[in-house]
């Protein structure tokens, strides 16, 4: 890579003032031809369009940011697309410059705007973290800073994203990274100017899915599987792992670990709608699973204005229900609900998105046999039950919840 | 793979009962030609030793199991050896069979014996999960069940690994996975008889660090590394690796996700002392991020009786320190200590293996500046402040702590 030789200078000179990478980076960017992709230019022109708007505003006198309102009451389940989505964009709240209440969120907003358009148009990707550290500074003149705390930024990015209707992975902002995947998918992954070929066939127990997995950093070169089985545990994930399922079965494997991360969530997305392949979700058989499955398939309320690119409402449940019990004699493995399981279940009874006869039902068996299994239970018949005859005979003969 | 064809038939026969699960495996591995390494045929001969002494014990009418103490009064550090260490093996605790207070946790112990030699036998891996379903039953002519709860088999797992002076990956139970590498490495990882190649060049944002890093099922089959850098956050890890930091200094990154997992722990380990290569260690600026070095390096309590397995003396500590506030300019970025903060300083200063000179001064000046510094502060200088500058400086001019 060229750009060695002038690093140090160039680092020497940034390290002076935080703004002074913005120039810094744009003249590397000249020298090194650092390629813009086509996803992140149309970013760009969104955010300078976002900023001719407010420059309009700051013109008449009255600069103003309409940011939809994502509250529980502005939520809805559109059973029609399978999205948990905001009811009304256009039901907004807004900040008013002018207004002494909204200015230091305004002056906020614009800076992480700014801060945003430079990481696109230099290709890096960033983290909430070094957002708020790369931005926090004293105002000159005054006693303020800038950002007090981490608490102040981290809204300001999902007031971003809502407003100028993208989200956090488009405007290179990345989230926690959890979560493993192995398969034959072949992926190529580019950082920055350097791009790497990520071969899941030859991966061993899985490569560990990144934060960031938009098309203009992570694209689906080639794949060959049937599915996807999202598992929640990584201990079953590593059971299936070791008795090659996935070889087996010319599926693709993906460990959750729990609540699925977002890039987990939109990856599994991508490979489900660009690819059109079945997602099959297997978890345990408790209220908190069959969250995680929903979460997977239609959205959370939090990020209900993404759901649409984050979701996948064509997956399907395997498991573990409350009828694979009595079907697989699996009643010495089962526990207990405790108090907070059952306030759970009523909790997911009520849900728009839990209505489907088939859940209710599921739901209602639960509260009745008062018990719960998890995944790893089925280890109780032989450790490749799971392999050899739980999931076959599931995805066979197509024995999935809704 | 030519187990395909009679896969369907002897799985079903296994799900009759767990037990039946053995003769099928040990079928299987007559058919297959499981290849058991040496390192497993080693732990399987020590499991049968342990078992033909029990046995002896009972022909003699009473059997009974040492476990070492591994409490806080038989732990010391070594500070020639540079580990937490039991201070005295022989230093006992004896469960005797005929005394009914032990007869259960007898019992549960020879189960778990029993189990991991079935694991080893059949070149399998499990989990502390899987391992209690799998023997999780009521016991024949009584209302009594092999195991109430997890909370019942876990402790028995450790029990095996002290009194049998061997740890949980070598019989082949895995701990949750956790971690991320990259760099100038290539793994060669066996899942039962395959054999996949990792190339850690190659893998973008990463390689998933697996539970079980035992030369058995890991094996490291090309290095070109000057060092590791072992880091606490993911989002520094994700910094370094957009920068290319690793391939620009020839260098290993090890994202540790917080405290370490057993796995990073161990490989950190093995590739430091089979391989000869420096670690260096790059956390957060407060007393956390000094105790998940000091793990890192010395080993823990808990696992004071694996020490010289996980932990890596001659690592050393890179950042944040104090120091580095003043000299890099990172005043506005620092956080006031909380009295839980203020607190854990304290017990770090009496901890036996924080009592070097330089650790003293740090710990007592972060007490009087009142605050912590996180790695990400960094980014209030530029993005890639940190790979230029910070890190090249302390690695070139060796200012480490110890």
């Amino acid at each position: 890579m060229s750009r060695r030789g002038s690093r140090k200078t160039s680092s020497r000179r940034t390290s002076r003032r935080a703004t002074a990478e913005v120039k810094t980076e744009e003249k590397k960017r000249i020298k090194e031809k650092i390629e813009i992709s086509p996803e992140s230019k149309e970013v760009i022109e969104k955010i300078k369009r976002q900023a001719n708007a407010i420059l309009e505003g700051f013109l008449n006198n009255n600069p103003v940011i309409e940011i939809p309102i994502r509250g529980k009451s502005n939520i809805k389940f559109n059973e029609e697309s399978g999205f948990i989505e905001i009811e009304d964009k256009s039901y907004v709240s807004e900040r008013v410059f002018n207004n002494i209440a909204h200015t230091r969120k305004f002056m906020q907003y614009i800076l992480v705007l700014d801060f945003c358009k430079r990481l696109l148009e230099t290709n890096s990707t960033s983290d909430l973290r070094d957002l708020y550290y790369s931005l926090k500074r004293s105002i000159p003149g005054s006693r303020e800073k800038t950002f007090n705390t981490q608490e102040e930024s981290n809204p300001i990015i999902e007031d971003i994203e809502v407003s100028m209707d993208t989200w956090r992975e488009q405007l290179h902002i990345s989230a926690d990274p959890k979560g493993y995947i192995v398969g034959d998918v072949i992926f190529e992954q580019t950082l920055k100017n350097r791009i790497y070929e990520i071969d899941c066939n030859n991966m061993g127990t899985g490569w560990g899915i990144p934060s960031n997995v938009e098309p203009d950093i992570l694209k689906i070169k080639e794949i060959n599987a049937k599915y996807i089985l999202a598992i929640e545990s990584a201990g079953m994930y590593n059971r299936l792992v070791e008795e090659a399922y996935h070889e087996k079965n010319k599926c693709i494997l993906v460990a959750l670990k729990g609540q699925a991360s977002r890039g987990t969530r939109r990856l599994i997305h991508r490979i489900a709608y660009e690819e059109n392949i079945p997602v099959y979700t297997f978890v345990d058989g408790d209220p908190w699973g069959y969250y995680i499955y929903s979460v997977l398939k239609f959205g959370s309320m939090s990020l209900s204005f993404i759901s649409n690119k984050l979701a996948t409402p064509k997956a399907k449940f395997i498991g573990m229900t409350m009828t694979d019990i009595k079907d697989y004699g699996l009643e010495e493995t089962t526990h207990p609900l405790s108090k907070i399981d059952l306030k759970r279940i009523d909790d997911l009874l009520e849900l728009p998105w839990f209505q489907k006869e088939e859940w209710q039902r599921e739901l209602k068996l639960m509260k009745k046999m008062q018990v719960r299994i998890e995944q790893q239970a089925l280890a109780s018949k032989a450790l490749d039950f799971v392999a050899t005859t739980y999931l076959p005979e599931k995805i066979k003969n197509k024995k999935f919840l809704p």
